[in-house]
């Protein structure tokens, strides 16, 4: 599946994934409205508005770069009608043939991470049949409990294809609370970027890259230089560009001298870009096309930064 | 909400959280057939199956514990089905009078975490309206991303009475990996469990405990004692016991000399008792009275280690 990111990364120009976290201040008055109209102000009704904020944002990107990364929070959020929606962004993007990285940052013991594993990466095993489950290409995975806990992701990764970026520096103000201390002069997260190489080291794809790739945060550029050159075949998931403060120039640390190795996410500032002053011409009814003009001049600060 | 698990401990005599982590082999035959046949082989199928396994054992538990923990990661295995068995799950332990601690390990930046804290132990907000979410009483929480990760839940937890465990120290074989690395003399773990201390310091309850407790696995009991005294205001949540290896006479060093202090959970030596050759007598159809037995024996074996 790493080899498709690449592929796709590759055709679209565009190291950038769209971050598909859905929130009622984000969605569109009219859909909300209609939906509230139509059902009431319930659960059901804005799982049904973010189905539709969602299809209307993959028609506007898909064609422009290779993936969505829904953040399950947000559905789970708003409990099972929530989460069909996640489901139902996950199988539309996957109509329009995007990749889906599924943040969902689980971890957990071995038998409970194979649980997550398999629902989430691999296939719903009953009795002698099988069926889908929620069906992503890459998931996001929290690495505390150490190698058994994420082993079950790496082996489903195996069975099926598939790939997990594990969190090494998260791009919020707090990350280095734990994240940053020093063992024996070593980072907490240098020594999870090592494991990191070590859990992909038999996952290499034909391009060069592992199917374990890393999430390190575009607010901490000097730790992004630091850690791309420890994980040299895991690719970066950064977070953190545009709404946390990340900038385009900082980017270029992420990546590898080929040019990949990176792709950088902005949920907030792509799906709402119609509230910003600079996109405010496309109105709450344009947030589509505000959305493809915004991953268009992403597009241009990225390339601007690795010129 | 942690006064009333200190008052359901006490009013039980047991420190015992019943852990409801159903999978395929644990359920017996007799109920997934039926659902198999009325359903087919389909993951709805398990998601009745697993209900009415559940039900069966809080009926025959509810008076003897005061909590049970079911873990959503065995409920999301079987997508949307299996989170609406999670969610009936929880809504029968309540309907029961039991306290529910969901071990669902959920951890992410500020606004993100928000979204797991009210999905899980507060209210989902729709315009006007406030709808119930997942409803849990507590919540095991991932400290890897630091406080800004942890308030979240904290601030759910003020607003609304509810309680977290953070994750310290694991029970897992591998946890040690990041968890014991030590830093200027200290381990990782220990300098998280400081962090619980200060992130609960003001939600102490009546009983002199705080709603932030910390999740300390039985198999390591040397730096549970550790832990113990680096948290004295914290509830631990003990996993690992039997099935995992930890054993009773070591649970003595999670409690306080009050007796309190500690909540011991066992899942498959409960759940899967009838499996056992010690209570084979009770065969599948005797499943929920075996399990009641388990949970005899292991207020028995705790009592013994603390006497």
């Amino acid at each position: 599946m790493i080899d498709r990111l690449i592929e796709g990364i590759k055709k679209t120009g565009a190291p950038i994934v769209v971050g598909l976290d859905p929130t009622l201040k984000l969605i569109p008055e009219q859909i909300t409205k209609k939906y509230f109209e139509e059902m009431g102000e319930t659960p059901e009704a804005v799982a049904e508005a973010i189905t539709e904020y969602n299809r209307g944002l993959i028609d506007a990107v898909y064609e422009l770069v290779p993936a969505v990364k829904p953040q399950i929070a947000m559905y789970e959020a708003f409990g099972i009608p929530g989460l069909v929606a996640f489901q139902k962004t996950v199988d539309y993007a996957h109509e329009k043939g995007l990749l889906v990285i599924g943040d969902i940052k689980r971890g957990d013991i071995g038998s409970t991470s194979e649980a997550y594993a398999r629902a989430h990466l691999g296939k719903i095993k009953v009795g002698s049949k099988e069926f889908p489950g929620f069906s992503e290409d890459f998931a996001t995975v929290n690495p505390y409990l150490g190698t058994d806990g994420v082993k079950p992701f790496t082996d489903v990764c195996r069975e099926e294809g598939k790939g997990i970026f594990v969190l090494v520096k998260t791009s919020n103000p707090s990350s280095g609370e734990f994240q940053d201390r020093e063992i024996d002069g070593t980072p907490l997260s240098k020594l999870v970027a090592e494991k990191v190489v070590e859990w992909g080291s038999e996952l290499i794809g034909k391009n060069g890259y592992s199917a374990v790739g890393a999430v390190v945060g575009a607010t901490y550029p000097e730790q992004g230089r630091l850690l791309r050159s420890v994980m040299p075949k895991s690719f970066i998931l950064v977070p953190g560009y545009g709404a946390q403060g990340g900038k385009g120039k900082d980017l270029a640390y992420f990546f590898n001298k080929d040019g990949l190795g990176a792709i950088v996410n902005s949920s907030r500032g792509i799906i709402g870009a119609y509230q910003q002053e600079k996109y405010a011409e496309y109105g709450a009814e344009g947030y589509a096309d505000a959305a493809r003009a915004a991953v268009l001049d992403m597009k241009e600060d990225i390339a601007q930064a690795l010129a």
